[in-house]
């Protein structure tokens, strides 16, 4: 069974980086190419020494004769790259995982305003499936282009999901308040990333608005079938890996609401539901795929709290790209997905 | 200007050597003693080297009559053992701030639940003052018995004190998402808090119920004059100083946020209002006294987010301490409080 | 081809969570039991959320019998443990790869003055191979009994190795400067390794003599054939995983050293020499089982600088304990141990 | 008794913030203006949130006039910046600390070569004053221009110095292992020192050449009063503050070594000299002036270890300059510099 070729093109990031990693241990696929223009003639592992000896290849300069050579290209690029190169390579039969935002939402002008620049490929965007596949499996399967969904979106979206989808809470007073390790900022030089100025502090940011709102907001109503309001406040851990998500939805119907999540999820390979009044560590998902889930209702009182832990750049990221990719072409969605978590 | 004696019950934790840090930079007092039964003999400065050439006593074992001679004494002790002490004390002139929660609710049946055990002197909570500046610096001024507070209710406490005051929101459903370092935990021998577990990890813990709940909803219901119902979900920080306390509060009454605070705490010395759209960091109240706050109303929804922040071994524990020793003592509220946060 | 049984004998600190996360992984083996008195009867997965779903296990009381069903068994014990059971298993035909030290040094009064205790099969020492297999690949093969080398042991000798065997360097004179995360120091509740102690902060410990001393020493004098004097300084590090061995060597013939290095380690699967001038990251082999080396001549001076950086967890316990078995097991040697590090 | 004027040139990095810290909360001096150009018309505080309501000074333009109605101007700058206003200033009777490296090197030729640039006043050097108290405190207390020693030259040189003075060690074979947090890189972007790619990592750097050695290698010199060699490696610690170096020498004369360190360093008031068979962390120094150490011979054999700590802002930067400030106004040396270290 020949492996088959996919190609990565803007590789130099986080993202980038574990999606070398999660290529390098996937039996079906072989790495073709992997482009960018600031490194272009450095040998990948020059830059990620843990590749040494696994991944032979230089990044290249985007060579779109050499891309359109592959059956999958990967985008880990910044938001604006993927929309610019979309068409020439689905025209040549490449099917494509965006992991940046470029396809994420179906209201061409939302993107515009949040994202700050022109979109150039509005037309693609009604094929573009989002990728999070606990909601759009099937979809995912036959898809051209799938929009690899945002890290807080996901650990969102799946922690509210089962309540959503049962009408068990109010979905105008949602709260999601959540904390990510530094990786999710990327790998750009900038003074307020250095370790110097995160490590030993935790603050909130982008109260005001943070582009991952309106995704989550499409997500959640999608799901509930109408419209919600969300209070989406994201804060800055200081570690590298790992999303916390704390839930809050308030309570419009009685039930078990430990049984709807074990049912959801029941069939789900990466959503991982904890035994009633657990604490998901993110430390437990780090390095793997999963997303795991705690129920809590305090007190007995009318307020649930959801707790959702991911690894940013696994599940949140390159991971969910992986399970993504499996399932357009058909291998099993675990493929290359199944080692465990490092702990500690 | 004699230096007044004081001293301390048990500061072998992390608050009593906080507590000793200040007290050494302290113009007005000086250590008369300090005790411990299991470090009774050792030198402070060798169980806390940062004190070496500052601290020239030893641990000794509690000794009655040497804490009488004290103007005031500190009890850095687990719950349960100033209560023991407190009356006998009392008796004898001495005035006593308790950092541990012996004197914190006033209803002696919640405090039993929530921390298990018999309380010994009941009789003297009606005496004991809750020692939060910010709401009782008068009844502080003249209090024979400080219970200081906790440090997630003096964050949460100084967040939502001016809505509650002015009647902005609805005191039926306050959230409280806190995040606290280590040191929180104390310093006792415990897998649970070893740095291979708790670094480059996140949780959250206590969600089914934590005895700051108590606590925090006593301090809410005295300002609001009517029931509140608070969600409080603490979590750990992979640090070790500072406490996060991101508040979600309902609106019910459209006001200027913004100069409910700066009113409020116009002549606060240690509550500092940012400006509008601020998001604070635990790093700038690094062993400082200061609690700075941010309002945010995201999306003109109906929902205020505060932001919180203080050091919780210094304003959440040993530094209101001393803020009320000041106020007891008749010094200035500042003096020996006065030493900018360590940044970076 | 069936898989072949092994079990684990007290696999409840960081070793054997390590051991039992890549156990999970490995294609040839399935693990029967894993023992441990304390935690008998508790699922695997609720002490090591990351092996839920993968590790369908209770810890069990020690069981000899059951024990004596494997082909080989790994003791991830505190020292003083494996000797006691080494001989009954033995017996019984089943292969031993001791993690602690119980069987790395050949004598006996070093180790009964190093490790406190009296020895009870001092007649099993001849029999046991030393696990490194940079030197002992042959004897593993058939050894019955593998004394799994110590972390810092293997960062150090490895770093030494080709320049002992070439007589480029004084063997008298030689220094390991040793920095290890807190995993090295075990999962037991104590009050030194709390994050509150931890975090932030570095320090040397046993620099008057740690126990890898006599092993490091013994290993490097079988290798030079002559008496060595090592002054060894461990240090420990605010992070979690990782080795960073920084070795100081007095030349005494002028060489080509990178090649000396190259060619020594061209055929090893799990030993990787950088490029001249390079400065090897502790993360570029976390959770991974290679040794990374670099070799620095700096200002042309007389004293070789080498760098050497593995997993404590990996390379330093549980991987090569892997290694050993594979070549033990007839394996392929790298069989389970080619994921690459997790970076970032 | 009036306070002296001081100014700060280019106070927007680590070391100015820490400068500023000091500065608050010195009692005999105060500041007069702060010059940035890229900062420029922004509130100090805005930058350095700690100093809220402790600095109420913007940033300006560098104007030459206001800085000469100081009576001492820090320069916080980097490399090459101080000598190009050193030369106005001091004519002006303006005394000048460069914390940055422009004065530090005798050997205008040595400097040019290792910091790669053009000298502009080589006639300065001579009348430059290296600003080790511990060496120079009478020559600091006279000068006009002061040069700031290097974090890594403090921390080595107060480590030598006894036994160098004493002729106790081979000025021959010196060995510095040096730790350091990442503070010591300073505060611009770059992609090396983000939190992503530092934190849970350890590495050495510049094992080829660093700057801080022929820094060392003079003050060796002049200590020994001959030709020294030193082998100088420098690591990065996943923390913010501190430096830890680890230091080895060759015995050439048996002393009583611990007493050589007591006996040197009896006055000094920011060295102390611990209990034979201790281990300084540096989290005992954060914050605070001063350099801790410890002396060991392991194995009673022929090499010293020394280790000594301290924080690299404050004695290895900012509080040095405050110490010398002290020294050349006629200040108590400790004026300013009295807190204890923060810990934990």
């Amino acid at each position: 069974m020949g492996k088959k070729k996919v190609g990565i093109v803007g590789g130099t990031g986080y993202t980038g980086a574990e999606l070398l990693r999660l290529i390098v241990g996937h039996p079906r696929i072989e790495l073709s190419l992997i482009t960018s223009r600031a490194e272009a003639g450095r040998q990948v592992s020059d830059l990620f020494p843990n590749l040494r000896g696994r991944v032979d290849l230089c990044f290249t300069e985007p060579d779109e004769a050499a891309l359109r050579e592959c059956e999958l290209v990967f985008f880990a690029t910044p938001n604006g790259t993927a929309m610019r190169k979309a068409r020439g390579l689905l025209a040549a039969g490449v099917r494509i995982i965006d992991l940046a935002a470029d396809f994420r939402l179906r209201d061409v002008e939302v993107w515009e305003q949040w994202y700050q620049m022109k979109h150039v490929c509005p037309d693609l965007l009604p094929e573009a499936v989002y990728g999070l596949p606990e909601i759009n499996r099937q979809a995912i399967r036959g898809a051209r282009l799938v929009a690899n969904p945002g890290c807080y979106p996901t650990a969102v979206t799946l922690g509210l999901l089962p309540l959503l989808e049962s009408g068990a809470v109010a979905p105008q007073e949602l709260i999601a308040d959540c904390k990510s390790g530094v990786s999710g900022a990327g790998r750009g030089a900038s003074v307020s990333m250095l370790m110097g100025e995160i490590g030993e502090s935790f603050k909130a940011y982008g109260v005001p608005g943070h582009r991952h709102l309106p995704e989550i907001t499409q997500n959640l109503e999608a799901i509930a079938g109408e419209a919600i309001s969300l209070t989406f406040v994201p804060h800055l851990l200081p570690m590298i890996r790992g999303i916390h998500a704390t839930l809050y939805a308030k309570i419009t119907k009685s039930m078990d609401y430990q049984a709807i999540f074990e049912e959801r999820y029941a069939a789900e390979p990466f959503v991982d539901v904890l035994a009633s009044g657990s604490h998901p560590e993110t430390r437990s998902v780090r390095g793997s795929n999963e997303c795991r889930i705690a129920i809590h209702q305090p007190q007995q009182a009318d307020t649930l709290v959801i707790l959702s832990v991911i690894d940013n750049l696994v599940k949140g990221a390159a991971g969910q790209a992986i399970q993504n990719m499996n399932l357009m072409m058909g291998f099993d969605e675990t493929c290359g997905l199944d080692s465990p978590a490092l702990l500690p």
